[in-house]
Order: C-alpha cells, then structure tokens, then sequence
C-alpha cells in the first residue's frame, strides 16, 4: 500500500493485516449457517461461540450478555428502542451524542416520552451537577457517551452510574462507548451499566459488525423480527467472518501499549499546533489522546480538509456521521462561529508515527502561507 | 479445502474465492469511510456507486432505489415496516413466508392492521384465486415470497402484480426475493413491484449484507435511526468490503447456465430419489430446480441429518432459520405428520455435480439399510 498520512482514525481505521486475513480465511473454511444443524454449521456455530466468549471477557461481562448487530447505529438504536414498552417518563441524554442516539430518542418523544438533553460545559464534558439536577424517580433512561467522537472528551460514566443508581434507581443507563471501546478500559461490572454499545471498524476490525452488551435489568427488545439468532434480539444470518475479524481485533487490542504511544503522539502534535499563532485546541487538555480537535482561524475546515487531502494527509472537519451540516458537537460547546467553521479533527491509531505529525504540521503551515 | 458434499445451498452457499479476494482487497486498499470527504472517503463512495450501479443493472431497477441492508432479514423488516404509517386496512400474506416476513407482519396486526394469510395449495404455490378473493379496496400491502425456501415452489409474482394493480390499486407490493435473486432473471420493472428483499450470502457473496429495491410509490422509510448513509433509510458506516463483494458475486451471476446445470443435476437427482420406495418428493415438478425437499417414511429427519453429516454430506430437515420447530411450510401444506417430520431438504449451487447425488443416495441407502 502507498504511503499515506491517515488522521481520521475515528471515522474508521484502516483493518489489521491480521483481521483481514481471518475474514478471508473464515470465508473459506467456515462458510456454514450458524443455525445449521449439520457439521459445517456446527463449525460456524463454535466460531460464534469462541468470539462472543473472548469478547465478552474483554468487556468483563456474561457471554449471555453480549449480542452482535450490524455495528454502532444499530447497537444504539436497539439499546434505546427497548425503553419504547416502559412506563413512559423522562429520558436523559446529551448535547454531544452521536447523531443515532440523538435521532433515535427523538423518536421516543412521539411516543411520549419526556426528554431532557443536558448542555456540556465549555470542556465538552457532562458535569456530575448537570446530570444530579435532572435525574428523577420517574426517569426510565439516562444514555451518555463515554468518549465524545468529535472532540475527545472523556465523561465520567462510573460516577454517573453511582448517581443514577442512587437518584433513579428505575432508569437504564445506556452509555455509547463506540470511541472508547480497545482505547480504554471497558470493566462494565465495574462501571455499573445497563446498556453498552461497541463497534469493530473503530478497532482495526471489520466494517459491518458491532455489539451491545445488555444486562437482564435492561429487558432488551428487537428491532427486527426474524429467527431465534442472537436469541431473537438480532435475527438475521450471522455474518461468521466479520464475527471472527471482530474477535480477531479485540484479541490484538493492547490497550494500555496502544495508549502511551498515542498519548506520546498527542503530547508532540498538541505542542507543535500551540507553537502556530492561527491555532485553538478545541479538545480538552484530559481529553482521550486519541483525538484533538482545533481551530485554525481565517481558514474553513473545507479547504483545509481538501488542502492536505491532495497532499496525502487526511483529516475530518466533523463526524464522518454527521456530513455536511454544522457540527452539534462544538455548537453545544458554545464555540463561536469563525471556531466552528474553521475546526479540524486528527484522530490517530497505532499505525501513527511523530512523522505523520511533522507532516501534518508541515503542511498547515503551507496552507496558511498559500492563503495569505 | 476437504472435498465435502454441501448440499445445504439454500441456507447459505460457500463465497466464490473471487468474492474473498474482492472482499480482502478492499478491506486493505480501500477502508476509508464512505462519508468522509478525503481523498480515502471519496475512494470507498466510489465503490459503492459502482456497486449500486452494477446491482441496479442486474435487476433493471434506478440506483436511487436501491438500499444495501445487512441482509434479507432486515430487507424484509424495513419493506413491511414501511407500511406502518399508512392508513390503517388490509395486508395480505400467505402461510409459506420466511419467519421474518411473518414475524413483521404480526407487529403491524398490533398496530391495528387487518392480517389475511393466504394458504398454499397442495403444490406449495399461492394460487391466483387465492389472491383474487382476498384484494379489497382496503388492502395496503401485499407480501409474498417469489420461491420458496423449503420447497423451492415459485409463486407468478407477475400475475399476482397485474391482480393487485387492478383489485387493490393503493397497495403496496412486496417480494422476498431471497431464494430467486441470483436463480432466475429478476426484471423489476417488468414484474411491477413495489419492495423487493434479497441476500449476498445466497449467491455466493459475502454474509451481513442485502439490499432492498424501494420504489418511490412505496414511501419506504428507516427502522434504524442516525446518519444519511442510504439516504436515511439505512444509517450506519457503510460496509463498503462486504457491498464490493456482493458485486463481485453478483456480476459472476451467469443466470443462464447456472440454471441448465442445476436442471439437469434435479433432473437426475429426482430420478434417483423416485427409484427409493421409501422416499416422497415434496417439492412440486415446477419448483426451482436448486430446491428439492422430500420424506424419508421411517426415518426422521434429524436422523438422516446426522448420518449424513458424519459421512460428509451437508442437508437440510427445515430451513436453518427456523430452528428446531416443525416446518410451518410442509404443514400450511398440510402434508402428514409423518411426513413433515421426515423431511429433508437438499438444495444446489453450481459447485454441485452428479457425483454429489450419487453420494448422496448411495448413504441414503445406507442408513435405510441400517435401520432395518
């Protein structure tokens, strides 16, 4: 593969060489239907087996527990739908969900529900405050992101777990863990969470294929309705190779490694950004690594976008997701305009080096001279 | 690969190696997500135009009304779905349907929608009269399957589309085409319908990927809620190796000659099950000739399935999505129980030969022989 300088690690990460090669290899030799009977489908079904175990250890939950979807969207949306058959009461939620989450409970309120949709503070992050002064005894949902896609910040979900249960001790706690989950540590015992929601392509996996983890408090429902795969909550035949190449992922996950090594990256491109005068970080400072998000005023994130885009250097002005409209994210944060309209995302992976900052920055400062 | 007798087609077919070097390809050289606006992005949206151009083409419908979904399941569910915010009156569908056709349907008789399910006649085929008596003014919908998965029975799709068109001109037309897509030549426009489910992992392509043919008269509208990915109607990182593989799979569809093969491997198939005194073929003379479903007086099917599994031959004693439970297909039939419960169903793909069928009889005789 050419050489290329990919910073847009949080719209989807390029596949492991390791993933690929068990997608194909599972598309071979284990081609059967999980729900046959017969010694192929047999083979298929252990494969099931085996990775739903290894994923569910990952997560420290029950294999019973875990469910594989389509991906994210789906994961959100089945997490949040299964709250439509219960007594109707307030569901909270937040300005800086992903868009499936926000969408998906808009449609709860045709069903009469009450929503209440909490601000972040001007670091992108749910207070514990914000969250106390809105949870009540009739609330039935409280569904926050652990890790925001656009800017990185990191909620603080255990905390938020201990409050729900103490002043909402009815609601579900559904947390959309799609930009934390391989980067950091998922204990969902620990957390305290009803509902959790997971993607393979933001891990080096396979596109096509999620999870959502469901405790038995959270009496998940389907969304489609088909045969008694995925015990009825997700029917559908299942897709044993992306199944496998999710697997194979999660194994390779280093967290902790991974980590440090990003966070190293962060640390130098963080610093080289502040030295350039035209610069904000919109990100902040404890934000995961992964991501920083930054403004450079005078330039639209468009022509920056297409700038370095030409020069083999990709970055993302928004959420893949949420295309050409205003990011919601940075809007919620209060940002002014000119910030949201000029603001950048570079979201690395472990294939970054210091060179891909060096390069990055090199060709900012191209930009800004060319545009001068 | 082990030299293995796979005559369980209908449940799912091995992928072509074609469609794993195709799928593998594009997982490596082409990850970018398809919304993101970089050079990557741009790379992977052109896959997928090129593959909703390639499959349109294929079944002669516009690429604006074509929908890739995660497969037949979620096809079917988001067709019939469509329907709920209509006007509430009739829907008709019949007793031989895929679970999750049925399954759907049951949702919306709880919405308040009239529900007719037409039985088959003794062949296994929904009859013209059968409909006739049931369209009313009233009717919204109207699904039924074009060939049936365990018996391989094919409905007139075509006269049955003239029959709506005349007797229930508000409603809506709906095919699970999963077992024909690929089989036979399906010219959309030509049959007049308005939904149209069908499968990769039938035809030798990728599992967790389908499509759905939406007209716009069908008002289809989404089951899962976030981004624009499929014009709204499908949110969700597009699964861009999988749509790249049911392409691949697609344009090696050579409808003509597949079919002539598998003709002559039933033809002699047929003949050599009719020589077994034992043995009854349910499967009507004019079914699809990639389906053969039969009874084993004597021997039930689980049995045969197992024998048969040991010795490396691969079939089927319901559908795979069905589970344990007595096939609703034979008994809406209303064959005997004797009968249903020693059903098995062999089915082809051009990977079969005559060899297959001689292997298979040959152990069909054996394990008569044995349990004498």
């Amino acid at each position: 593969m050419k050489q290329i300088c990919y910073l847009d690690n949080s719209a989807t990460t390029r596949p492991l060489n390791e993933v690929i090669t068990r997608v194909s290899e599972t598309m071979g030799n284990f081609f059967g239907n999980s729900s046959s009977r017969h010694a192929i489908g047999l083979e298929s079904a252990k494969i099931l087996r085996n990775a739903r175990e290894n994923i569910s250890n990952f997560l420290c939950i029950q294999e019973g527990d875990l469910y594989f979807t389509s991906g994210g969207t789906e994961s959100n949306n089945i997490a949040i739908y299964s709250i439509s058959n219960l007594k109707r009461g307030r569901i909270i939620t937040t300005a800086i969900e992903h868009i499936s989450v926000l969408k998906s409970i808009k449609k709860l309120k045709e069903k009469g529900f009450e929503i209440v949709i909490l601000s972040p503070n001007e670091n992108g992050m749910i207070s514990c405050e914000n969250l106390i002064d809105n949870l009540s005894l009739d609330t039935v949902l409280v569904s926050i992101m652990m890790v925001n896609n656009e800017i990185g910040a990191i909620n603080p979900v255990k905390k938020f777990s201990k409050l729900i249960q103490k002043k909402s001790p009815n609601a579900i706690f559904h947390i959309d863990a799609v930009q934390a989950f391989g980067k950091i540590d998922i204990n969902v015992s620990e957390i305290g969470v009803d509902l959790l929601s997971f993607s393979a392509h933001k891990i080096h996996g396979p596109k096509g294929i999620g999870g959502l983890y469901a405790s038995k408090k959270s009496k998940i429902k389907p969304i489609i309705f088909g045969g008694n795969q995925e015990n009825g909550i997700r029917p559908g035949t299942e897709a044993i190779p992306l199944v496998a190449g999710f697997e194979e992922a999660v194994l390779r996950c280093n967290i902790n490694q991974t980590y440090k090594e990003i966070e190293k990256i962060n640390i130098y491109c963080c610093s080289e950004l502040n030295k350039i005068k035209e610069i904000i970080i919109n990100s902040p400072s404890d934000a995961l690594p992964f991501i920083i998000n930054f403004s450079i005023f005078g330039i639209k994130s468009e022509i920056m976008l297409n700038f370095l885009s030409e020069r083999g250097i990709f970055i993302s002005s928004a959420s893949a997701c949420s295309g050409r409209y205003k990011s919601h994210v940075l809007d919620a944060m209060k940002l002014n305009e000119n910030q949201i309209e000029s603001a950048i995302r570079v979201s690395f992976s472990k294939f970054n080096s210091k060179n891909d900052i060096d390069n990055l920055i090199q060709n900012i400062k191209a930009c800004l001279i060319s545009l001068k």
